[in-house]
């Protein structure tokens, strides 16, 4: 590889951006704020959705597609979420383009009567949606999710973290009660938990955010937070409960068992491919990108060590039984016998992009029967029988699954402390990690906060998360010397 | 069912509307010309795309995504393309929107520098990124498909056929030379040909568009086009040989082999939500929809005969033990368990929404240990033991795919017909059907029976595709007397 990538120490702004070139995740495009993203940043979006897609179906969700499109007039109806969302919205105003003199230009007699904009989130268009499916107790819950593309006019952007149009699934649900609501929300919630670290191998706290980091609309917003390797916190999901708050706007009733007219309630809950970004900020190094082999494009790359000009027919033999071997075991192997490339070139090549695990093989392999397996993640080689491969490389994958979520579960341990000073607090968010520090639960000292240490609350974490360590036990607010409930995560934030 | 599905003889265009609504596979929105896909016409959709995305896949392609929005600039810089799209598509021209006066209105200090067009097809975004990724014959071929959103700003719009969102992919291929292109381009309509005949049930003509209906930037548009029940011709794919158009416009060149620089050859090719449209109206029937086993969301619904207040145990238990075995077997199925509605309801229910396969067990079957098979497609009933199901379940499965398609085939052969005058091509169009007729290869020609005859040239079919009828032999245009190179499917069309 050609392509140089800053070392994460010097720069990790820069590190992230060279091994996004590097690895071929995401690249800008002349859209401002929008990306391409090429065949390995989707094929890692694919597999992140089929397994999401599984559990929300396991969940009793079904898929549902609603228009790109939502008329102003929808989006002032929440109040809070036209606060939300209008000042950073694309706006369609016309219908068509027409030639003038040699150029093309925005024909202003084709202008919408009213402007249509381009969906930030679905919950207007959604609940005007369910206001008419929904009459008597008969019809719900309703429980859908869609998978869509949004669009967010970020000023500020950044590959996968905050582009002005994104990929995400957006879930919205409807229930004849507040409980039913609530719990879902929840449900919803440990679903992206279990997927982000099952799956993602990347550990996350649960939680409940503050008022001010509520989303608009919504009555309580749960999230799970991860930290990065900089030492900042990223949000990774949300689950919102919505009470019946678009019900209201979107005048939704149903006849409850009692023959009664009642508001119906309403959750929604959202991940993006911003989760992509946290992967490569969770375990990539100053070699490239590392792939968590659940969700990996690439599982194993088979590199054959071929001589230019020799015989090499025994070695690619070896290479292709052993990629039938794993091909036929399901695992996402490819076997690059490509002439152009050296083999040098492709070890290279694999490791920016993290490929869990590269099986090599040489003309002395084939003597000796065996192969190199190399493991992304440790650098670790070592022989493995040819006979066989297929277990041995679901070992290797099954331990580097496990040993990146663990590498990442200590970095987060170290980098999580207990703070009761707002002086050390403020150290601790210099330095980078979650500060678990009791909060007054005051908007005031929130932002006092936020304004001096740059730090916001990520969470109010549930109980039992932090081993050895009650955050619901009550306490002192050192910011402002005023009791707490109990202690909350701060940490500055992508 | 409540609602009342109007008769394809009394009305084909409201009988489309009235199944569509009552089989819940898509309804309008207030966003003029947007759907809304409830679930059970986007899981069609999903097993679409379950499907073609295997066979893109195992042809070679990668997906990938590009941004939702182009610059106006782009649009305009293939002469042929922006006449074809430029007046049909949405312009976001504005990024938010703010209260002034307690209205909701679009900032004017907030106005793009360039407009931006919602994507219509991709070709000049992706060719502009193409013209990045492409500097040598070794990066070649370059092989894409997209899955995505796209507007085109239709004035007259019907569910699925023509709306202004629809869903779809779109292929968009770069390659080293004019005939691996064009290779291409036919390897993608055999594609789509494969998919409409063995998935969709739907018989298929395979040809190649005139220069009038040809793709906006097209060297040669290649299609398949179905026959609707109603006599209308349905184009259900199109496959773009694009010569080295759009490498031109963006500046699009590699070095070959011999160190020098050549414009690239590309193709594009797609499918969209219209699928569904073709698939309605080629099996439905006064009663309802009737899916296609291999893509019904619902394969077997299994109806217990349950009594009010009476004890159901028995009968509840059979159908778990024929739900279960089904699963295990891979098959689609739901248990319609529940106590709200009556089983008559239920059939209907499955009936409207096209359910290939239903199963009822009642008490008398549980006693006899068999359960009633109705088909869907010709409303046969029968006994089935229930030890066993998964067998019988697959084999009527198998019956029904292969019997809807030749009824499909067997309607397009009777309204297919060889003509050699024009008064009775006239009333060939006027009964409905395809009409295979001599064409002299004029623009004239074709504008007139246009214009006369409502009707246009579907395509110049492929050879050997009409037992019986050598389409490829010369002859005489019966419209203008001039000499034909060979015959030409015309037909009205959706």
């Amino acid at each position: 590889m050609a392509e140089t990538i800053t070392k994460r120490a010097d720069d990790y702004a820069q590190w992230y951006q060279d091994v996004i070139r590097a690895a071929k995740l995401a690249e800008t495009s002349p859209v401002r704020g929008s990306m391409v993203l090429p065949p390995n940043g989707y094929e890692l979006w694919e597999n992140m959705q089929g397994a999401l897609d599984r559990m929300f179906k396991a969940t009793g969700h079904r898929n549902a597609y609603f228009p790109l499109f939502i008329p102003k007039s929808f989006l002032a109806r929440e109040a809070e979420h036209v606060e939300g969302f209008a000042k950073e919205c694309a706006v369609v105003t016309h219908y068509r383009l027409k030639e003038e003199d040699g150029d093309l230009i925005v024909d202003p007699d084709a202008e919408l009567d009213e402007p249509l904009v381009v969906r930030p989130t679905s919950e207007t268009i959604i609940w005007d949606t369910y206001s008419r499916w929904i009459q008597s107790w008969r019809d719900l819950p309703v429980l859908i999710n869609q998978w869509a593309n949004v669009v967010r006019w970020e000023m500020r952007t950044r590959l996968f973290l905050r582009t002005a149009e994104f990929l995400w699934q957006e879930g919205h649900t409807a229930h004849a009660t507040e409980q039913e609501a609530v719990d879902e929300t929840r449900q919803m919630l440990d679903v992206y938990a279990t997927f982000a670290e099952e799956w993602m191998a990347m550990p996350v706290v649960r939680g409940v955010k503050t008022a001010a980091e509520r989303f608009p609309g919504a009555v309580d917003t749960y999230c799970i937070e991860a930290l990065m390797q900089d030492g900042k916190a990223l949000q990774a999901g949300t689950s919102h409960f919505l009470g019946q708050n678009f019900a209201r706007a979107f005048d939704c009733t149903f006849q409850n068992q009692d023959n009664e007219a009642e508001y119906v309630w309403a959750t929604s809950w959202g991940v993006s491919t911003r989760l992509i970004g946290a992967l490569i900020m969770t375990h990539g190094d100053d070699a490239g990108v590392i792939m968590p082999p659940k969700l990996a494009p690439v599982q194993v790359a088979i590199v054959p060590i071929t001589r230019k000009n020799g015989d090499n027919e025994a070695v690619l033999d070896a290479a292709r039984e052993m990629r039938d071997a794993l091909l036929a075991d399901g695992v996402r192997v490819v076997l690059d016998d490509r002439d152009q490339y050296r083999p040098g070139w492709k070890f290279a090549q694999y490791e920016v992009e993290g490929v869990p695990v590269r099986l090599a093989v040489g003309p002395r392999d084939v003597e000796n029967g065996t192969a190199e397996l190399a493991r992304r993640d440790t650098g670790d080689k070592s022989p493995v029988p040819q006979r066989g491969i297929a277990g041995a490389v679901r070992t290797a994958l099954h331990e580097v699954q496990q040993a990146l979520y663990d590498r990442a579960a200590a970095f987060r341990r170290e980098h999580t402390h207990v703070v009761d000073s707002y002086e050390r607090f403020q150290e601790v968010m210099e330095a980078g990690g979650f500060a678990l520090m009791h909060w007054d639960g005051t908007p005031e000292t929130e932002a006092r906060v936020k304004d001096e240490a740059k730090a916001t609350i990520r969470c109010v974490p549930f109980p039992g998360q932090f081993p050895g360590v009650d955050t619901d036990e009550p306490g002192t607010d050192p910011v402002s010397g005023a009791p707490s409930a109990g202690r909350v995560v701060y940490a500055r934030a992508y």
